[in-house]
C-alpha cells in the first residue's frame, strides 16, 4: 500500500483554490514534465473534488490533498473520508493548515488514519514552539512557517530558518522540515535548501508569477542542482 | 450553464461515506441504469474526492456533493469550491447536514454561491420551525427529517409529514420537499409521496438492506409508478 | 420566575469586551441612574464573568448575557449554563452574535432553553432574509443589522429600515425588532424609532464617544421623549 | 499581579456544570474551610457566571474558570476575557479540555495571554504524545488523562501513570502533573501521589458521592498527609 517515501529535497507546489479546471490541469502537466524530467519529489496540490483527475494525468508527481478528516467508513457525510482519497490515488495529505486548524488531539488521531491507509503527511505550524509539538505526533513533513518571521530582516531571517529546523529536529530527527515563506525565485529557493531546508513549497510564488511556468521550471532546476550536488 | 431543473418525484441515494471505490461505482452504475431505464430524477451523492470518477460513468443521474464552502476561487485551503464541483460535472449539493451545520448566515451566503455557479440545493433541517426558516432562502429541495418524529406512532408519523409539508409550503410554495426518516421498503416510499412528499432519499435503507441493488430498484419502481399515476 | 416583559421603545448598551472593572461599573451605575429616572427598559450586557457584579449594583438595569450555550446541568465545562445565568440575577441573552454564530437547529434550542429557565432572547441577524427565518423561532427581540445596508446612501437607508421592520413583522408580529448599524448621535436614534424600531442598540456610539455619560443620556432622553409622545 | 505559584500535592475540584448557586456555593465554602485548615492548594473551578461570586465568599481557593478565549479588550462579544477573569479575582485557568479543543497555535496564545494577565494554566491531554506536545508550550499545569488508559488493569495502570509523568517531565521538567482519571476514594488519591502526580483533580469523585462534602475532606486529608510525609 505504501508509496516511495517522500526523500529531501522535495518542491511542493500548492494552488489552493486559485486554480481549477484546465488551468489546473495545465499546470499540473507541466509539473508532471519536471518531476519526470529532474527526478526529485514533486508534491501538487488540488481541491478534493479534482485529485482524481489529476492522478490520471500525472503519474509522477505525489498527488496531494489540501485536507483529510480523521473519519472511518460509514455514517459520515460530506467529510473527507482518508481511503477515499487512497482510492483514487491520493499519495500525501496536508493538515493544519490555518484554515482547517486541528486541536492536537484531533491532529493526532488523523496522523494515525492516514498512516493507516499510506498517506504521507504535511503538518504546518506556525511557530517554533507549535512545530516542536507536533513533531512528537511523528508527521512525514513538518512546514514551518512562523508568523514571528514576518517583518524581520533577512539576515535575521537566516538565523531564523535554522534554528528553526534545528530546533524542530532536536525533538524528532527524522521529521523533514519544510520552509514557505515568502518564495518569490528561485534564489530564494537554493538560499533555503542551503539553511537546510528539505523543502520548499509554495503557492503565490508561482500562481501569481509573471510568467508562472517558467518560474516553477527554475525553481525545480534549483532543486535538482541542489540535490546533485549533495549528492 | 443550468442544469433540467429537479422534478417530482425524485429520488435520493445518499452513500454518506459507507461506500468508496469499486462498491461505490457499481451501485452508482446500477441506479444510473433505473434512471435511464424509468426516466426519473434520481440524485446520487458520492465522496468529495470521486465525484468527478461518478460522474463521467453515470450521465443519467444528477449526481450531488455532499458538502459544499462558500468559498470564492482564490486563497483558501481544503475548502470545497463551488466552481470546482461544477468543472467536475456536480449538479446538486446537500447543505446543513448535521454533520456539516451552518449558521443561517452562511447558509444563505452557500445557497447565493450555489446559484452563481448552477448548483441545485438539497437543505436540511430537523424540524418544522427550522424547515420554515429555510424555506426562506429559498434552496431548491428541503429535506426534512423532524427529530421530533423519532419514537412516534405511524399514525402520528401519517399527520406529522403531511403537516410538515404543508407548513413548509405556506412560507415557500416553490421548494420542493424531501422526506427521508426511517424508509426501509418500497411501500415506505409509495406512502411518503402519496402523503405530498415530493421526493425521498435514503442511506441505511439502501446500504443495509439484504440485497442493496434489488431494494433500489424496487423503490424506484414505486416512484416511477407514482409519477406515471400522477400525469 | 419570568420578569418583566421588554417593552419598545427600549435603549440597548452593549460594551461588549471594551470594558471590563470600574470603567465597566461607571458605565452601569449610570445607566441604572437613567433607567430609574426616566423609566425606560435598558438593557446592558458585560462580559460573562462580571455579570452577577452589574446586577447586585444596577436593579434597574436590564442585565443582558452576551452569549449562552444550550447547555443542560450537568456534564459539560466550560460552556455558558442557563440557570447559572438566571440564577445571578441575569434576565436576557444575546445570541447569534457574529462572534457566536449558530446553526438554526442549535439556534432553535437555544431559545427553548432560554423560555425554560426566563431568559428573553434577543436574535441577531445580518440580513433581512435571516431576519425571517430567525422570527419563526420565535425570539424576544430580534436585532437587525443588514450586512448589505453598508455603503447605502441615508434615504434609501430608511426605506431599507422601513421595508426590514416590515418583512420581519410580516412573518411574526409579536417579535420586537431592534436597530443596531451605524448610531452616532441622538437623533440617530429619534430617526431610527421614527422609523418603526422598537429599540435602539448600540456599542460604539457610547463606547467611544467624546463623552460617553453625556451621549448615553442624550440618546436616553431621545428614547424617553419618543416614549412619552407615543403615549 | 502574580498570586503565589500553585505548588505540589495539590487539589483540584472541578464541578463542571453540574452545580450551580447555592448547591455549587455549599460546596466551595466547604472546601474553603479544608483548605485554609489543611494548608494544601485547592482549585475550585465553577461555571464563568459565577467566579466572582466563589473568589469573594473563598478567600483560601485558588478559584479556577473552566475555559478562556485569546482575545484582548474591544471588539469582541461574549469571549471570556482574559482581564475580566483575573478582574474578579479568578487565579487559574482550564484550558484545551475536550468541551473546548483548541488548536496548537490557539493553544500557545491563549497561554501567552494567561501569563499576560497572571493566571495560571491547567492545560488538558488525552494521550501521553498530545501531554508531550503541548508541556512544549510551559503551562504550569498538565491534565494527563490517557484514553488509552480506559479499560486497561490497575497494574498496567500504575505503569502507565508512572510512564506519562515520565514521559512529560522529559520535555519540560517544570511543568506539573495532575492525574484525574478514576478517582473514587482517599485510597485512589493516595496512589496517585505516591505514583509521582504533583496533583490531582476530580469531578463525579466528589459530586457523585453518597457523600460528597465527607469524601471531599477524605481526600483532602490524604494530600495533606503526602505532603507532611514529603517534607
Amino acid at each position: 500500500m505504501a508509496d516511495k517515501k517522500i526523500e529531501a529535497p522535495f518542491f511542493v507546489i500548492n494552488p489552493k483554490n486559485f486554480l481549477y479546471g484546465e488551468s489546473l490541469m495545465d499546470l499540473a502537466r507541466y509539473a508532471n514534465q519536471l518531476a519526470k524530467e529532474y527526478k526529485i519529489d514533486i508534491l501538487f496540490t488540488a481541491p478534493l473534488t479534482e485529485l482524481a483527475l489529476v492522478v490520471k494525468e500525472c503519474p509522477n508527481l505525489i498527488i496531494t490533498a489540501q485536507h483529510m478528516d480523521a473519519v472511518e467508513p460509514g455514517d459520515s457525510m460530506g467529510r473527507v473520508l482518508p481511503e477515499s482519497l487512497r482510492q483514487v490515488g491520493v499519495q500525501a495529505v496536508v493538515l493544519n493548515h490555518s484554515d482547517n486548524p486541528l486541536s492536537l488531539a484531533i491532529l493526532r488521531k488523523t496522523i494515525e488514519r492516514a498512516k493507516e491507509v499510506g498517506l504521507q503527511t504535511i503538518v504546518c505550524a506556525d511557530s517554533v514552539q507549535e512545530g516542536q509539538g507536533i513533531a512528537i505526533l511523528e508527521p512525514d513533513i513538518l512546514l514551518a512557517e512562523p508568523t514571528d518571521l514576518i517583518g524581520k530582516t533577512q539576515i535575521s531571517n537566516r538565523d531564523y530558518v535554522t534554528s528553526t529546523i534545528k530546533e524542530i529536529k532536536k525533538i524528532n530527527p527524522k521529521v523533514l522540515v519544510e520552509q514557505g515563506a515568502g518564495i518569490r525565485t528561485e534564489k530564494d529557493v537554493e538560499e533555503l535548501l542551503g539553511l537546510g531546508a528539505d523543502g520548499v513549497g509554495l503557492t503565490s510564488g508561482i500562481i501569481k508569477a509573471h510568467q508562472p511556468k517558467e518560474m516553477m521550471k527554475k525553481m525545480v532546476l534549483a532543486v535538482a542542482a541542489y540535490q546533485k550536488e549533495r549528492k
